[in-house]
Formats: C-alpha cells, sequence, structure tokens
C-alpha cells in the first residue's frame, strides 16, 4: 500500500448508478488529488465510464461482480444472500485494510446491517448511529441518530452523544463542541426517563466539550449545539420536516417573484445573490449519512444521488478517514468505561 | 341566553397579557360581530382597557378574580390551589354552559390539566390532545397530538385520527379529509409496533375521508395528508424543526437582499410581492393549539402572542362552536365504539 488515501465505491447502488458513482469519484479526485479508488461492480458497465476518465482510471482498481444489492431487499436478505454483492466487497475491502472508508448510495438498511456485521462497532459502542450535518444561522450542526435505530436507551443516547461529539472535534474541526439531546422542552424535567438518564450521565461523563442539557426543534436550525443527540425516530421525522419546510419556502419564493412583472424584475436583480442562496442550502452540500461507532468508516449516499452529490459524500469519507475519526472515538469510549457513566462514586474514585 | 355566541377568556394568561388579550378581542370582534365574551381577570387592570373599547365592551361581561395561574405553576399545582384563578373560572364557564368555549394564552401545562378536569374527555376518548395547524404547498394541514401525551399506544393514535378528521370535516371544512400516520417510511413494517397497529385499526375503521397509512416528515410541508397523526413528543418537535426551519431560510433570504446593491433594488422591487408571502407564512395566522378530545371547545393561545395572533386564537375557537365540532367528534368515536377498531368479525357481523 502506498501513502495515498484509498476509499472504495460500491458502483452498482442508487438510482443513477454507476454513471454517477464514477463521475462522482471524478469530481471528488479534482479536490482530493491524493486519492485511490477501489470500485465494486459490473465491468461491461463500469470500464467503458473510466475510458472517458482517464486520470481517475489511472487511480482506480476496478473489481468486478455481477451481484447487486436489490434497493428493496430486506438487510437480513442481503446479509445473507450478498456476500459477492459490490456493497459487501466495498465493505470488505475496508475491514481487511485495503480501503480507508467505503460510500455506497444503495440500499440503507442493507449498507448499515452488512457494515455493522463486517467492520463490527467500536468497544463500548452498543449501536451505531445513522448521522447528518446540515446548515443552522450558526454554521453547520450535525444531528444522530436518523434512523439506524428507532427505540433507544439512555446508554443508546449516551453513546451517540460520545460518537458525534468525537465527529465535531475531529470533521467539522470544533475543538470544544456543544451537544445536547432532543426534547419537548428545555427546562427541568420533561421528556422520557431515558432522556433524563442520559443527560444526567453526560453532565457527569466529563467529554470534550460542553453539554447544554435538552433543546428543542427549533434549536436545530438555530444551531444552539453543534451536535443534536436522539433517538432514530424522532432524528428522522425532525430532519425530513426541517428539509420538506425548506423546499416549502423555497417554492412560496418561486411563485412569489412569478406573481408580478415587478416583482419578476426584482428577481432578474437579486437573482445572482439568490443563487448563492440555492447553493448555500443546495441539499447535496449535506449528502450523505454518516455511520458512526463502526469500527471503519462507511458512507451512505442518499439513493437520489447524482455525481455532485455522491462526490461529496465521498469527499466526507475521506475526511473521516484522514483526521483519524475512528481513533478519537475509541479513544473517547475508552475515556467513558474508565469513568462508568452517571456513578458519582465512580468519578470520585 | 341569547343566540350570540359568547367566548370565555383568560385575560391574565400570556407574556403580554391582559392588554393583548382586550386587544385581541376587538379585533375578534370586527370579524364577528355577532359573539359576546365573558373576560375572566383583575378588574383594575382589565377595565380601563375596556373603556377604550366601547363596542367591545358592550358585548363583553368583565367578572372580576385576583388569582392568576403562573407560567411557571406545575399543573397538578394549578389545579389544586388555582380553583379561583382567571383560568379555571373561564374554563368553568364552558363547563356549566355560559360559554361555548375558552381562550387563554397562559401556562400550557396547566391549562391542559384544568381542561381535563372540568370538562372531562369525550366518551370514548382515553386523552385529549393538542393540535395546530399550519401551511403546505397545497394548502393547510392539521397535525395532532403537539405535546400532551409524549408516549402513545395504538388507542391513542387512534382516537387523535378521530379528533384531527371531524376538525378536518367541521372547521377546515373538508368532507373528506385524508389522514395518515407520521412513521419513518411509508412503506410496509417500518416503524414500532403502535404504529403498526394503529395503521391496522385505521384501516378497518372506516371513518369518513381516506386513511392513507403512514406519511414522513417531508409530507408535513407537502401538505401529502389533511391531518398529521402522531405521539406528543415527536409531533412537538417536528412542528419546531419546521418553524426554526422557515425562520432559517427566511433569515438567509433577508442576507441575501443586503448582500450587494443590486441585491437590494430587486429586494426593493419584490417587496410588495415578498410582504405578501410574509404574510401567508406568518406564523400569527397560525396560533393556537387546539385541545381536541375535550367535551368543550378550549384553545391556548401562544404565550408571546399579541394582539393579533390572540384575535386568531378566538377565531379558531369560535369556528369550532360555530361549526360543532363536539358534536361531530363524538358522533364519530360513538360510530367507532360501535365497529370495534380493528376486528375483522365485528366488522362483518
Amino acid at each position: 500500500m502506498s501513502d495515498r488515501l484509498t476509499i472504495a465505491l460500491d458502483a452498482m447502488g442508487g438510482d443513477a448508478a454507476p454513471r454517477m458513482v464514477i463521475s462522482g469519484a471524478n469530481i471528488a479526485l479534482r479536490r482530493y488529488p491524493q486519492v485511490s479508488y477501489l470500485v465494486f461492480g459490473r465491468e461491461d458497465r463500469i470500464a467503458p465510464l473510466l475510458e472517458k476518465m482517464p486520470r481517475l482510471k489511472a487511480v482506480t482498481t476496478l473489481i468486478h461482480t455481477d451481484d447487486v444489492v436489490g434497493a428493496e431487499d430486506k438487510p437480513a436478505v442481503a446479509l445473507r444472500a450478498g456476500r459477492a454483492s459490490s456493497m459487501r466487497l466495498a465493505i470488505d475491502s475496508v475491514q481487511d485494510g485495503r480501503a480507508a472508508g467505503v460510500v455506497s448510495a444503495g440500499n440503507t438498511g442493507a449498507l448499515m446491517a452488512m457494515s455493522k456485521f463486517v467492520l463490527k462497532t467500536l468497544p463500548g459502542v452498543n449501536r451505531p448511529a445513522m448521522a447528518a450535518f446540515f446548515p443552522t444561522l450558526r454554521g453547520e450542526s450535525l444531528m444522530l441518530d436518523l434512523g439506524a435505530n428507532l427505540v433507544c436507551d439512555a446508554r443508546n443516547l449516551v453513546d451517540f452523544a460520545v460518537m458525534g461529539n468525537a465527529f465535531a472535534r475531529t470533521v467539522l474541526g470544533i475543538a470544544h463542541p456543544t451537544f445536547g439531546i432532543l426534547n419537548v422542552g428545555s427546562e427541568e424535567l420533561k421528556g422520557h426517563e431515558s432522556l433524563q438518564e442520559a443527560s444526567a450521565t453526560l453532565r457527569e461523563a466529563n467529554l470534550p466539550g460542553e453539554f447544554v442539557g435538552f433543546v428543542e426543534g427549533d434549536d436545530i436550525a438555530k444551531g444552539t449545539v453543534d451536535v443534536i443527540v436522539t433517538d432514530g425516530f424522532t432524528g428522522n421525522v425532525a430532519l425530513k420536516a426541517a428539509e420538506g419546510t425548506a423546499k416549502l419556502v423555497n417554492e412560496y419564493m418561486r411563485r412569489t417573484f412569478r406573481s408580478s412583472f415587478v416583482a419578476g424584475l426584482g428577481y432578474l436583480l437579486a437573482r445572482r445573490a439568490l443563487r448563492k442562496l440555492r447553493e448555500r442550502l443546495d441539499p447535496r452540500r449535506y449528502n450523505g449519512a454518516i455511520f458512526l461507532g463502526l469500527n471503519g468508516v462507511a458512507i451512505k449516499s442518499h439513493g437520489g444521488s447524482d455525481a455532485l452529490a455522491f462526490a461529496n459524500a465521498i469527499g466526507l469519507a475521506i475526511d473521516m478517514a484522514r483526521y483519524g475519526i475512528i481513533e478519537k472515538t475509541r479513544a473517547d469510549f475508552a475515556a467513558l468505561v474508565q469513568r462508568p457513566a452517571g456513578s458519582a462514586e465512580a468519578a470520585a474514585g
């Protein structure tokens, strides 16, 4: 192995695969010239694409397989029957050290199940989580879990806080991240018991950064904290509710500018600035569900990804690998285990 | 009692009470000239305000009490110690038939606890819910519960669907409302067991309108269904996440128009249209948490309500009373009881 970072790509996952995977890798190569690729999938479909992109071809090893995980396959079925699939082989290459991370736009449940089975969770982690970051009034924040764990106990939430915190410190470059637990009120004794318990544990846990306690739904877009911790059900609904609302306001805006000639003229004058706004809010910039808590870097790109969105997901995997997220998360969990969560005696001892 | 509809107002609840309550009633009076008011609170503070609004004074009966429920009072404390409070007396007036509905901008938990204790739930309703409606791409939708019940079983969710359905048919004027349960995926067997069970029951329940099954977070702003059913924890987070995002996009927009002279000029041309957009999205238009499932009309206006927001909350109470929401909901529950939920035998028998 050279010093180049190698990223494994499942070329067959996603609506526009393999074309957008290969084009996405080509875009990512311009941004990260020091990266090599292992590309898994059907050679007859991928090789002709690589032919057109000689610089990418030069840093890519194509590994053929006919087998593909279907978008509708159940995770358990994919796990059992998909051992030769492009998705599985790509994950295997991270496990055996050939690649530093894997990116797939394929079936989310299958990718999580396979990644968990092959890469395993980090010591101290009960369940891995799916995270994403998104724009806020103050910059960018991370939220997890987003759907990997629909029902979470206090232990899970504490784990998510540790993982999210490590991500914020490494990939987002925030030295002392603020983090909070999503709840229906910031005061006192609101919400489920597991939230109270997780909050008490995190107050004692002495993680790097600052635990602010509970935050509410509107704190997501405000950017009140760098990391928002929640169960996968609530996180999934909240993220989609926010995305839906952003689209709603944009659509209202579009209709507004079309409502009169003068408004249309105003749009023409403001359009350069408005284009920048659209770019800032472009969901492709925030593409990629980040799998955290695994003993390896794995990113799920959106199933509807285009090449640009897939390139962003690759960039995320590269950043996670080169900034050592796995090592940082592992160290944080080791520190947490030494100081048993929520136990005052242990903290004193 | 005359034929006029009478609404009871807790004049002492809310940050800007009693001024915004009285001014709000005055605005509502212009829209609904056939309404009278019972106003509960401190005479020394309310009477001078009424003096300045002779038309409102003419249709208002002021009932003095010194006692006020504090914004921070626990519901149980308010229930025990607040029997002479303006909030409690206002609710009592609905219970004994003097008023057709009550509006308060006071302590939400206390208002819900007192309303439930005094008005009782409708026959067949296990727990009342808090609902709100909001703008969507297709018009307006209703979501419930928004925080009254943090943990819900299938039975609760079914009840919420019945209540929300009745509201959509009466107050929103939709003859055949569509309704769905909020989940993390629209397909098959996703989400908690209680969601599956509630979905199965609603498929059998034969309510007016159309049960579409599961909807996701982005369906809220899309307006995919007229009524979205969820537990109070998820609903609260989703609604606040949506509100926060709308504010975020607006703030980005404001910064965009200020980013250059030309963009600013564009804003000047488009500002009339943009003002209409702001009005359309004005949260004051959608003010008021609607208490559903009670044997009486009760509306919680936002604690930070101004007069316009409070007037909208009054309008909602008036609409609920005059379109007979209680009777409709009662009839729907009676029909549901005759056809035991989820039981195929009963549906056939």
